[in-house]
């Protein structure tokens, strides 16, 4: 659907220098370039209030549009956020997620500066983020990963989706502490917007965030740059649990890492010559980087599994 | 709610000139100000499926967003919109959509340069815009209004209530010519974008567009000035067919026209001094524009009806 609606958009004004297809749009503004993106966030679809409070609800809303700015390599600006509140929610649930949304801006550096409210059959929350640069060729984009260069995420896989399993009634070997973890690495997912705006300085040619899972991020960027991203699954970071929540829901650990996503953690492509300055940038950006493969010449995302084999893996898409 | 919301929110990095309380945000791009509005329609609640087509209800929510920025005097400039689909919707219902809002986006100038498609129980439209002015005293707010000035209304009101009246099944005393001219005016708002562009070179001294009604707006205005607006009542222009409508509806009309909103006219105050100059811009903006009463000392809104005497009207506000 988002293909057929991309066919059917004109340009005008001259201002716009990427729309639909990247994490975000990119206008310039004159002394600068504003980069936006919108995220919807819907009861029942990406989150349910039976296991995520008010407060949970507006952190991850905000932080999945973050995070779209953190992977142009854009630093955060304005929010603009739209409430539709079901009439069971009530002003105080909505007043504590509008409270977990400003701490996040806080934090970041961001100003909510507007938004909607209104009412609804369904809780749902669309954000609204514009991020700045000084100039269009200081951000990555998703098209620009070449035959030859180096694959790396940020951060460690798998957190959110096995947090996500154990929200449900999953039941594993953890410690109270290793369960905590993971639960609140699928609450409260933190955007990289220092570690992607060091990744852009550093040099990488394409950067992605991962949020529908590698397996089904990995395709996009292969797509939108036109190559082959060849992924080595046994060189998947793995956060700390995720094989013993796998071992329980009897799932493979690497597979499981690689498709349920909300990691918010960044995939980019790099030259080789450039590959020290961007593993430095990572830590610059209070991350590190995991190489786990290699662009070639072909299309779409190759999932290469234990002996060399080619894995199909289904990641989850546009919830 | 929003009240209590804007009373939580901080503003970091500088560039937010203003934000929530007005028609839209106002952030410094250097060159020049970006200007944002975010807008919610949810089935059930701002439209139903069983009178509005699918590019009805995407021409709205676009129609209704892009008059905030009319309301600002700011030029159209990038469209960001959130769909949320139920199940039975789909896609071809939604590319019919995406069509209408693309078809007023190239009529007004403007790029939709980006969204996201998700899943949801109700059919809901999120959209951002984002319109452009060289600086920010170009612009006009809600809160400039003072006392002596004049309240002047650009169009006519009352046909978009007195559509929607007769799409829910009202029989008036109407040619299909009339019956039709008011539907449209329903289904198929028009945002006076070089009607408000106008007036703010003209020198109107605050503006916001008629999205809940005359009674309710004004009394937003009134209350971001710390003024009175003494509104007569008997100065309404009405849009032909209220009166018809109203009488089968067995309401007075000029109630009617002030409280059901939707004509997305322009409200604006002016300094007697600049009285013609305004009201030749209303015309070069393609509308008309009347004078409607004065600004006063107290505060909130007064509608003053027949024989001097103060009205009490309920307006519709954040359905």
């Amino acid at each position: 659907l988002i293909d057929a609606i991309e066919r059917r958009l004109g340009q005008r004004g001259g201002r716009v220098r990427r729309s639909v297809g990247d994490d975000a749009a990119v206008v310039d503004a004159g002394g600068s370039v504003a980069v936006t993106s919108l995220d919807s966030f819907v009861e029942g679809v990406h989150f349910s209030l039976a296991t995520h409070s008010p407060a949970d609800v507006g952190h991850s809303a905000l932080a999945a549009a973050l995070s779209d700015l953190a992977a142009m390599g854009a630093a955060p600006g304005e929010v603009f956020v739209g409430i539709a509140l079901s009439s069971e929610f009530g002003e105080q649930r909505a007043l504590e997620l509008i409270d977990a949304m400003e701490a996040l801006a806080k934090r970041v550096g961001a100003t909510i500066a507007g938004g909607d409210v209104v009412r609804s059959p369904a809780l749902s929350v669309t954000v609204s983020v514009t991020g700045w640069a000084a100039d269009a060729g200081d951000l990555v984009y998703r098209d620009g990963a070449r035959a030859g260069d180096l694959i790396g995420v940020t951060g460690r896989l798998g957190g959110s989706g096995a947090g996500r399993l154990l929200l449900s009634g999953l039941r594993a070997d953890l410690s109270a502490g290793a369960r905590n973890g993971l639960v609140t690495r699928h609450l409260r997912p933190q955007p990289r917007l220092r570690c992607g705006r060091e990744l852009a300085r550093a040099g990488v040619s394409a950067m992605i965030d991962v949020s529908d899972g590698v397996a089904t991020d990995a395709g996009h960027l292969a797509r939108r740059s036109g190559v082959e991203l060849c992924v080595a699954l046994d060189r998947l970071p793995l956060a700390d649990g995720v094989i013993k929540v796998a071992r329980a829901a009897q799932r493979d650990p690497t597979e499981l890492a690689a498709t349920m996503g909300d990691d918010y953690e960044l995939l980019v492509t790099a030259p080789p010559n450039v590959r020290a300055r961007v593993q430095r940038a990572a830590g610059d950006g209070d991350s590190e980087l995991t190489w786990i493969g290699e662009v070639g010449r072909g299309e779409g995302a190759r999932l290469i599994g234990a002996g060399g084999k080619d894995v199909e893996l289904q990641g989850y898409e546009h919830r």
